[in-house]
């Protein structure tokens, strides 16, 4: 519950002459990139060429590691022993990490990446080992997770700060998990009633659940997507509306 | 000319299920091991093995990056523009320096790979482009090459230390530059001259280039395979023979 | 010279979450669909639309190998020794046909891709590798290449039915070859001038060179492009005015 | 039950510079080589080298399509839909096909590999989608299964010759199926007592469950492994041993 707030988005996501993604415009808008790291998506020159706007327009840049598969883009899920997980979280944070430095930057956060973001929120030990490599990389990195997930419990208990992130367009259920998209109600397709709802979390820390109950939740972050016309113009409505209602953005950790 | 030498070998080239060379067994006897970073080969299990060995061995560990190209090992020539070249060698240098980070080591060197190593020996532009990039990465990276390369060259204008490579099994032109493979004198087969050489290279700066003619190089470091049970047995002759002859083996830098 | 021509586009070179080019709208104003086997560009499930798509559209397909270089799109020029450029024009060739049979279609042509089409044009041995493995796959394939090519003298050779393409865009040197793309004068950008070029070049077998001389050329079919609106719209115009002039659209070989 | 026997293998695990198995020694042995398709593992190098291989020696030619992850040699288990499964299914079978063709030889079967055979097994649909696949792209290619699975049940329901597969350094449930290698006594490590099983279970038709019980199983086709010293000395014991109590060893189908 506060005055301020966080507004992330996935970037970088191109892949040599595949591009993905509007990331010089919607740059303008957030206050934090979470820059795919090459292994679901990304490559070493959309990294240095996501460094280098973030960088331009003050953003905070964090690395968004996923799954070795780029043909699904880090959306299968795929089950990883703890070490080799460990590993894979490590090179990913390292390559963006030595992008952040050429450019004078440093690593805010780090943000796992589709499924592996969705297994560590339910899955105790790939949370506490993600947290943990993490934390071994640099322990000042910032932890993002789904509000109240494992990868927040872990991220806490390995010592990191941690950004419990919020989602615009989707709804809750009354034990504070996100409604799967398989069911009708999973989203919050009007841009008002969104917008309102966000609002609402970050500032009271509660979120109307759909069975109608009121639940706590605390937003540090919340994610948006800039891949089409129309969640552009639902960034910029939604950075409006919350500097309209007294919210300061800024990234985590500021 | 000196009475030290550092040994470097090529380790950490296994991908998953794929397992090459006896890192184990090297590593007695090197004083440097150059980890590939995960494009032409190793995976983020295997850097994070080499660096864990290396350090129980006190061995200096360096990155070996090398072009996008498991398949071809990173063996096939590729042009790439300096802007992607340059991207190419950040990423994989920050990739492995996460892992020395994590192991209490820290990375000593960069010897670029394959038909890169070979490519920057003789192109300046590519040759200031990767020394630039290390530089950028980490001022105190000491960069490998080819003895008296356009690589070795551009790595003392950009600033950086430079550690001059020779061959224990190769022969050289009267300028300087390796015997090609093709040729049918390229290689030195057999191991007591092998040895020879090198240790006339090591305290005189000298060897018999293929005409005959005497010529200067700088042998700060030895490049040694270790892939074979052969190549294994040069390794430990090499090793003990530069000993007796009262050349101490130490990594570059130390 | 003759009254008919065909228009072939390359298509399918989506991957995976990544997609390129606006397939089906083109596919409706071509005759042959060049089909990305999965190598440069494309994977199963992109193939096997592609297929379904010239199926209904009634467009010629045909395979589109490249180099395994996803990351590069097939435009990076890499070595590769006889054998081993033989078995990868065998494997995407084959991949494609299994598409075209479950389809109860029929692959009709192979042309190269990229850098690969270029390096055959001009390279006699490349060249014939390429027409050998398309003949022993299948000697009805029809072999497309740059007009005038080693690609198209050794398809003949071998014993393929060849097509020569001739491009809109473009502008030839005296000897036929064309112009690279790093001179000023490489492209025809004017649409009329580039649709009156492709008529005289199928009624006549005749086109301007740069120097102003007047060179003889086969345009067995035309390469054109799918990927942009305005390159959408050419395609529109070409299909109208070769109509309008009495040259009937139809694939090679049919 | 009967007096002839299938000996498959998986071969042609090797790619690029990475050598797994020992192919060449394996094939004198076996009557049926699964050839890894480029997925898993193999690459179109490979493939040929075992076509000419299997050629050769006489052996049977299958095709082993295996998940998208070369990193995890297949063995991960990735979640497909059917439609991007069918076509996994057909782009791989394909690109073997045309190697056979090329080797004027003939695909005789096709054998899922690693976790999508142990995924297939046991899920209907997914064993469905595979038969299916197999059977559009040539109804005539027969499907190798674990003996009694989905696999081999939804090969028979869509028209296709199947193989059931037996293992013999394996013990089986009271239901027939494998015990999981998690336990204690999946493996039969004492090779007298493996070959036995086998002859039995192929003159039989029966095996000696975990429990003591005695079970029907039809074992067409025995699966072995090339990829050690000691695989490779019991193959050979298999082989006479077999020879030696009247069974005939030969490919199914022939």
């Amino acid at each position: 519950m506060g005055n301020y707030v966080d507004l992330n988005c996935d970037l970088g996501e191109s892949y040599g002459p595949f591009k993905i993604g509007r990331d010089d415009e919607v740059m303008k808008y957030i206050t934090s990139a979470n820059i795919a790291c090459g292994y679901h998506a990304g490559d070493h020159n959309v990294i240095q060429k996501s460094l280098q706007k973030a960088v331009e327009n003050d953003v905070g840049v964090g690395a968004h590691p996923g799954f070795m598969d780029l043909h699904g883009f880090g959306r299968r899920e795929i089950k990883l022993d703890a070490d080799e997980l460990y590993n894979l979280i490590v090179y990913q944070i390292g390559a963006v990490q030595a992008f952040a430095r050429i450019n004078n930057s440093k690593l805010n956060h780090v943000k796992p990446h589709g499924a592996l973001y969705n297994m560590a929120s339910r899955d105790q030990e790939m949370a506490e080992t993600i947290a943990q490599a993490v934390h071994d990389v640099d322990p000042e990195l910032i932890l993002y997770g789904l509000a109240d997930s494992e990868l927040i419990h872990m991220g806490k208990k390995v010592g990191l700060q941690v950004a419990e992130e919020v989602f615009a367009d989707r709804t809750y259920q009354p034990d504070g998990s996100l409604t799967s998209r398989s069911h009708a109600n999973a989203m919050v397709t009007d841009p008002d009633e969104a917008v309102g709802r966000v609002i609402r979390m970050v500032k009271e820390g509660r979120v109307e659940a759909v069975d109608g109950s009121d639940i706590r939740i605390q937003a540090d972050t919340i994610c948006i997507h800039g891949d089409s016309e129309k969640s552009l113009e639902f960034v910029k409505k939604l950075n409006t509306e919350l500097t309209n209602n007294g919210i300061i953005l800024k990234r985590v950790g500021m």
